[in-house]
């Protein structure tokens, strides 16, 4: 038994570094408003760059965009108005991860999120300890809530008294997964959470296995949605680990995700909005969701595109390029003032 | 294909409910400290009482004596002095989940941790936003640091600055896994975390599938050691997993674990402790552990009992009741005057 694990090993070795000949690189994002940050950063890929790089590339991007209100600057608030914030960062190749939730006044949860990946011990930092850590390390301090931020905030609040809307709405993750010519593989995530959360509230972002996996050896995912029911089901890992089981990207994430949305809605009584995207290490990409959902990719072949994703029938993803008028909308849409 | 899963599936369920006749009850906790709290909680398991309730009734126990350095009153501090702690508590009926990191000042984090897993949104808070909301719901305020704990912390600062020590040690989360006689089952997690950690760190313990899950069509799993390495492989939701493939929750533990822990070497260089819990629907336990690790359990057929265990040969675990003079020792030892 023990040999012939150990001859099985060494052929699936051999079989792994002449796949790794052929080297490419790609990347996924979620969300529209990935697709900058992957351009720029695919461009480092195509150079060389490393899948660690390109990751906080892209999302530092996501993150310094004003118009973008589900992550850093720009952000909608807490509550009580605050931009909290919760990112990760995970190495596929060292499995390290580090990860800050209810992070504030900071431009770049990403970058102090990659940074406490180096570190073996206190490398998920949370709240006050999260923003202090950062200061004393020299990130930049920023005032993350916009005046247009502001005043949505300020509007639904009005909203919420006088129609008795529920508070909580928006959740939109920016979560990346690369993968470089070195066949490294790298995700990160970063949020504002849900708008109008109590103070400290925190998602499924910054939590491994749940808003994060990957294992260069096999490959990355990631998620977006209501936190609060995404960590019910560890859906990243399983995605991941069902890629390692030979299934693609797109099969590992239609088996993982729909499921699992029916026996939530079975046993919870109803399912929050999940949207999942997943690369292997060959730069094949996958996606499940239940709800309209939008992301990005490129890879050697491929230049970076915007799609829209939909549940399609029987445990199955519909995944259409996204129209140039959707785009301009979408453009046209973020930007519309603020009554 | 479609037709074949089904009657899979009522084949299965009815083959559940059959075993479902046989009522029984079980606990399972990490560390000598569960026993007292599982004592009296399979008390009230025997007597018809709630896995959710017993979960809270065993780590209140835990939370409550101040001689458990590592757990609620009498937890050792954080580089500043303060008591932070993380807890969750996780229904296995529902996957409903609740939890705090960083959170001060309150009595019985569990407690904080149940309420929140009521709710479908914010039921996950950390930092001062957790103590707030703790504070606001009128849950008992304490100050967690004994005169005892901070002797221990001043002595080690102390050591760190004169023999150049590293800082962290001692990391010893409470898990408490718990099946009820309407085969219910739930899981929780309580710890001050690691001993001199920074400001807002947190670990594995509050974290879906790193330190806990549980589904009570299956089985919950628990976990206690260096969470910043657990959280790199999700070992709660992988040995839960296994344990609904077939595998005995012993079974489930040694391969989850033991490969984890090697791979871990491999790609990130090293581990740090990993000691993890698991029980069944049917009332079986299992553990795996790369280190010496006591624990309790108890069950319909078996008094309340603290066992030890240790890494065996080829990715075994070796389990045997602690003795009378260990069990004396530690009483001894937990007590002992701080110079």
């Amino acid at each position: 038994m023990y040999i012939q694990f150990w001859v099985y090993f060494i052929y699936d070795k051999r079989l792994h570094e002449k796949e790794m000949v052929g080297l490419t690189y790609a990347m996924i994002g979620t969300w529209r408003m990935a697709y900058e940050g992957l351009a720029k950063a695919l461009t480092d890929l195509q150079n060389g760059g490393s899948s660690n790089d390109a990751v906080e590339t892209a999302i530092k991007e996501v993150e310094d965009y004003p118009f973008f209100k589900s992550v850093g600057y720009g952000g909608l608030p807490n509550a009580q108005g605050l931009v909290e914030m919760d990112s990760a960062f995970m190495d596929g190749d060292t499995f390290a991860i580090g990860a800050v939730a209810g992070i504030s006044d900071i431009k770049n949860p990403i970058s102090v999120a990659r940074k406490l990946s180096h570190e073996h011990f206190n490398s998920f930092l949370v709240g006050t300890g999260a923003t202090q850590y950062a200061m004393a390390n020299a990130f930049e301090a920023r005032n993350m809530l916009t005046e247009r931020a502001r005043k949505i905030w300020a509007k639904r609040l009005r909203e919420i008294s006088e129609k008795n809307l529920s508070p909580y709405d928006g959740h939109d993750t920016v979560g990346v997964i690369s993968l470089d010519q070195n066949n490294s593989m790298a995700v990160g995530t970063s949020t504002s959470g849900l708008f109008m959360k109590k103070p400290g509230r925190t998602g499924d972002s910054a939590l491994s296995g749940n808003g994060f996996y990957v294992d260069s050896e096999i490959g990355g995912a990631a998620a977006t949605g209501l936190g609060e029911d995404l960590m019910k089901g560890c859906l990243s890992y399983e995605i991941v680990r069902l890629m390692g089981t030979g299934l693609t990207p797109q099969q590992a994430c239609d088996q993982a995700v729909y499921p699992f949305v029916d026996k939530l809605k079975q046993r919870y009584g109803k399912a929050g909005e999940f949207s999942l995207v997943a690369l292997n290490n060959q730069g094949e990409w996958g996606i499940a969701t239940n709800v309209e959902f939008t992301f990005a990719v490129g890879t050697e072949k491929q230049e970076t595109q915007v799609y829209m994703a939909n549940p399609g029938p029987q445990h199955t993803t519909l995944i259409k390029p996204v129209s140039r008028e959707w785009l301009t909308a979408y453009a046209k849409r973020i930007k519309a003032p603020i009554d």
